[in-house]
């Protein structure tokens, strides 16, 4: 006889991916103010949605920014382990708009995929554990194990006020493990455990020359142009081997061993030249381009701008240029220090002639691993093969998620880090999409998962 | 009894400056598509004018781009000198808008200045050869000379078209001398005879890298990041002694002599300080800043952009990133070979994972350089001493004026470079401006020099 919980998910597809593409189509584009109506709409729909489904002492926190989402159901009984499962209902900008090919808050589906904004990061993947939790409520009127969610609104911008929140109401969130559904596999079709991520920080800094921009003619050959500047400062960061050429950057730094530059080597590499469209890939010299994504820390320009954009010519010396940069680390790196010795590079390197300020970026993380061996993660692996037919690989990811570290440092507590994306997801980037059937093989994944953890 | 000439200036000059004022409320910005129409629009005003002050043949030279004007004024009798006037009904583009305090549009007068764009450069040098051809033929019946006008749109865009036009209508252009005003004085009330242009050359270039913009942390440390990619070809064109890197830049160059950098030291220095709001000048190595803006050729950066530039953050590894490049050249550099140059630099320093493509500008322009002593500079100097009760200084300048080249090398005439602009007009900027007194005193250096040619 069929599991009742998989029958319901199978009979309530179609109005719950409805009730998905309802929260898809809100813009909670945390970092723009322009969009903070529609962030905190979002935020509303999740609430609703736990209370329609049955949670309880649903509340919205509030922070100095966008609120985080609390519920929880502790009803599985004596003995029963708690989880924390963490998502966010905040997105990515959208732009540049005018590369999508259908609207990124209008979701559609196409080729079997769900596309827009949010689809895979985070929204298509905290919905999958609502859905799930609707399913075994809805069917046994209990959940497998006691639940807390913590569904937060500034994950893209770096969680800025969720530690604060999380230290606050520490007895609150307390739990046995957390679980988080916001990361990708390594290819299409192939279950990924992430036992480690990338810490993170940046900055944004601005060079600065004549109080306007100036005929080019009239005064080329005075004047530093700042544009030339922030070239030469930002030329100076990195040198023509990747290597990172800012005093300190790599001086804690855990080597990578031989034994995780094997599991590297295990994972199914990515063709990134067919894939992406490069006519090579370039990584830190003595490392291959998986093993610096995964396992070497980074520094990336994300953004850089001044003068004349439009079209044709303007024969100028611009007044000023901006350049935003963000760094991944890796375990050793403390990303305050980090932030501090970028700072100090960019002061040391300023040509004269012009002047620089520095604004940094809040809150930042560091990088996080966990036990492969761990029994959760063990299971975890066994669940994923029920839901995908396939054996997991172990891998740690380039990207950060600051929620991660800071669980780990307030509760010291096993996370499992579970996602259903794939590389083609376009995550940050136009046409983000999710595929359909990594929501129905995950859910069912979910459903082995939170079943088993109890034996 | 006061000159007829100069009392119907006086009397008119309220009604003449409201017909300058219509003419800079058009705004006929060359270089954007958008504006075609408004470019159309001020040929016309041109046009007009010519033909209510009493010129004849008047027509609108139709080119491949905007029209050039022409007119001409051939009754001033046996053996006198015909002189063709320049300017140009263009403008440059007003952006960034925010910054001006008014529209830049919509004319203001704000304490003794006119503000619009073009008010400078050219609109207002240009009708002042207007207003006082009126003047004469409306009282004395016939002007002191012949006259040819040529006022052409597409000066801030590199003057593409109209070396073609000259070149075909040779005979009709023909004369024996040109003036242009379409320059500046080296200070306020300092009248100063240009004696010298900078030559012209120009690209764009773009390097990409992936298709779509990245996730920096899925694929930091596999891809070259196009901006930082773009900061290293432009870090690699100019030293940090401000001397140009790229290879026979310098090779024909014609030296700056002893003699040269006395009449530079004879010309007050700008405090570069205090106008434009610089912590300090900088220029070639071996050069000050005036011998380097009026005497050595510069390459500049005038845009630079790629990825994000929205508010906040966005981790990305953009697709690609572009940079606008122009040169001011001097006698001795050809510009095509200058623009060759420039682009085997680019390509030899482009790094391995990452593709350039590089766009030339169009027509550029060489050096132009005439002797101080010639007659007709040294009758310019007298009669801008009438207008301005000073004597003037001799000046090479950093600008291009690609139309002086091209008649130098079609008709061999002396041009005589007869500027009433100043170093706070703001060329090019937000907040361009004409001083009014030097809109009146050099319509009476221009009525002097006028009447002064024929003997």
């Amino acid at each position: 006889m069929k599991d009742a919980v998989i029958k319901y998910l199978e009979e309530h597809r179609d109005q719950q991916l409805e009730s998905l593409c309802t929260f898809l189509s809100i813009p909670s584009i945390s970092t723009d103010q322009k969009y903070q109506q529609n962030v905190s709409e979002a935020a509303h729909f999740v609430k609703q949605y736990l209370e329609q489904i049955g949670f309880e002492q649903i509340e919205l926190q509030d922070t100095v920014g966008h609120p985080v989402v609390y519920g929880e159901w502790l009803g599985a009984g004596e003995g029963a382990p708690t989880v924390l499962v963490y998502g966010h209902y905040d997105v990515q900008p959208a732009d540049p708009l005018e590369l999508w090919d259908s609207d990124p808050f209008k979701p559609t589906v196409k080729a079997g995929r769900l596309y827009a904004r949010g689809a895979s990061d985070d929204k298509g993947q905290t919905f999958m554990h609502l859905a799930v939790f609707e399913a075994f409520l809805k069917t046994e009127g209990k959940l497998p194990l006691n639940v807390k969610v913590c569904i937060e609104g500034e994950e893209e911008i770096g969680s800025e006020h969720l530690y604060e929140l999380l230290e606050q109401k520490k007895e609150q969130y307390r739990a046995d493990f957390a679980i988080i559904s916001d990361s990708g596999m390594v290819a299409n079709d192939q279950p990924t455990i992430l036992y480690g991520l990338k810490g993170f920080t940046g900055l944004e800094f601005t060079v600065s020359g004549p109080d306007n921009d100036l005929h080019s003619g009239l005064y080329g050959g005075a004047v530093k142009n700042p544009l030339m500047a922030l070239a030469h400062i930002l030329s100076t960061m990195k040198d023509e081997n990747e290597v990172v050429q800012v005093k300190h950057f790599y001086d804690q730094i855990e080597p990578l061993s031989d034994e995780e530059r094997q599991l590297i080597a295990d994972v199914p590499a990515e063709n990134y030249v067919s894939s992406i469209g490069i006519p090579e890939t370039v990584s830190e010299l003595g490392y291959t381009a998986a093993e610096h994504t995964m396992g070497r820390p980074t520094l990336e320009v994300n953004g850089m701008f001044g003068g004349y954009q439009g079209e044709g010519t303007k024969t100028i010396i611009p007044s000023y240029a901006t350049a935003k940069l963000t760094c991944r680390l890796v375990p050793g790196q403390n990303p305050v220090d980090i932030q501090n010795y970028l700072i100090d590079h960019i002061n040391q390197h300023t040509p004269k002639g012009v002047r620089v300020s520095i604004k940094k970026e809040p809150l930042s993380a560091k990088a996080y691993k966990v036990d492969p061996n761990h029994p959760l993660i063990k299971q975890a692996a066994k669940s994923y093969q029920i839901g995908f037919n396939k054996e997991a690989v172990f891998v740690r990811m380039g990207g950060s998620i600051p929620v991660v570290e800071w669980l780990d440092s307030i509760f010291n507590i096993p996370i499992v880090l579970l996602g259903f994306g794939t590389p083609d997801d376009r995550l940050h980037s136009p046409n983000e999409s999710f595929p359909l059937n990594n929501y129905d093989r995950g859910i069912l994944t979910l459903v082995d998962f939170y079943r088993s953890v109890l034996s």
